[in-house]
């Protein structure tokens, strides 16, 4: 199965178009993980178990792993999903950007190491920094297009003579010349519900990856109602912290089962 | 002492812009380290030795380390190259883009685990995926400008309303915006002199990474006059794959050392 059809079959099955990411900062985790030899694989195991069935894809965060030289528990943790939420697509968040044999390591790192099924690049080195990627063909390839930080309107913002901004030619780029196998994805952050529905009425019904709700501001209902394809679904909307962190006492398995299940609901209400 | 510092002084010393790119490929290893369980660090840790006194700097390539589950012999490399050439810097190329509270993670991971001098990343995310690496006030952080690849003119050659092309706008951030403390670099590819010699206008003194020349094709008597800044020197001529691999025979040692000098010969022929 694809990660497309994976995702696909995930938003019909778990109703739910949340993304759960997995940002581990050990310094906010509970007490009784403190001092544990593996407690970021732990910590995350943990999450997944309880927020599974209230979202369509689960997203770790690699720069929260390498900081802490724990690429092992990375891969325990890919591991375990597989094993034991198997319907549950993993994406790798590594925002890679590089070409020819270098972007093809990088990928081996996303799909044979961790066995993603798909993972984030970034687009400024062109079509040979995305081609590698897309050589994996059951692989989701999830682009930056429009991110939701301040700062991404320094390059994404900036027009051509013709008046198109660049994320807009971004996502020309992977609806016309990059998605001819159907593989690719784009990250559009929700702090921005008017360029959201540029793209997506850009794209047709590829696959939004929305960063930006919760801590950073984005307003769900705009976002949902911006970014829903022809189908009703179409989005993977992100939230990390916020559920991650919903709790740093004893019951911080429950309040974050309950932050995912409140934010997916909030989704719904909008559909 | 800086990252700039550093680099000036091995300029000087060392008699060199050559920077010599580890992106070490285990297929391509001779004979003697086929099987061997750290061959990674071997070759890499060899290679340096017999080209350190070539080179400006040495830069690996972290996604070959990644890939194969390789980044404890990433550390011992580093920590090799601090204990035994400690006045060559060392650029971990990495090419992260992303922000805030996980742009520190990927700043820690090159900072304070591989405790390089420099690190690239990637500026497509805008200011806020750069600031966090400025906060390593002694550390040099190397945004990629003008690449050497084919697709680089997918996004880099798009033109503003008033003709500047992507890649100049980025050169005018690093320059204006970014470079208070004297920290920033470019990264430039030699396939394309006269735009070398466009940022080199622009950019007056900052440092320049280039890749591109050897296997990609670069000619190094118009990308060095294209390059020199006001002092003569101003770049890291990167070359990998011709220096790694000039032999795979018993010699390559011997082959690598030759391959770094005549680049750097060739390099200063043009002085």
């Amino acid at each position: 199965m694809t990660f497309i059809e994976k995702l696909a079959k995930a938003w019909a099955t778990s109703g739910s178009m949340l993304t759960v990411g997995l940002d581990p900062d050990p310094q906010r985790f509970p007490a009784e993980l403190q001092g544990h030899p593996d407690a970021i694989f732990e910590f995350c195991r943990a999450i997944v178990d309880v927020t599974a069935q209230y979202a369509c894809a689960i997203k770790p965060q690699i720069a929260y792993f390498s900081a802490e030289r724990a690429e092992d528990q990375l891969e325990a943790l890919c591991d375990y999903v597989r094993e034991h939420h198997p319907d549950l697509p993993i994406i790798l968040d590594a925002k890679r950007g590089d070409i020819g044999s270098t972007a093809q390591q990088y990928a081996r790192e996303a799909f044979e190491r961790y066995q993603a099924d798909a993972v984030t690049v970034n687009p400024y080195m062109g079509s040979d920094s995305i081609t590698p990627y897309l050589e994996w063909d059951d692989k989701g390839v999830i682009i930056l297009c429009r991110t939701s930080n301040p700062g991404g309107s320094d390059l994404q913002f900036i027009e051509s003579a013709d008046g198109t901004p660049l994320y807009l030619r971004v996502a020309a780029l992977a609806a016309d010349r990059w998605n001819g196998n159907g593989q690719c994805a784009l990250v559009v952050g929700a702090t921005f519900p008017e360029e959201i529905a540029k793209v997506r009425a850009r794209v047709a019904d590829m696959p939004l990856l929305i960063p930006g709700i919760g801590a950073q501001g984005g307003d769900i209902p705009s976002t949902v109602k911006a970014g829903l394809d022809s189908q009703g679904t179409g989005m993977m909307i992100n939230s990390s912290r916020a559920i991650l962190y919903a709790s740093t006492g004893d019951d911080w398995r429950v309040a974050a089962a309950l932050a995912a299940r409140q934010t997916r609901d909030a989704i719904n209400a909008v559909r």
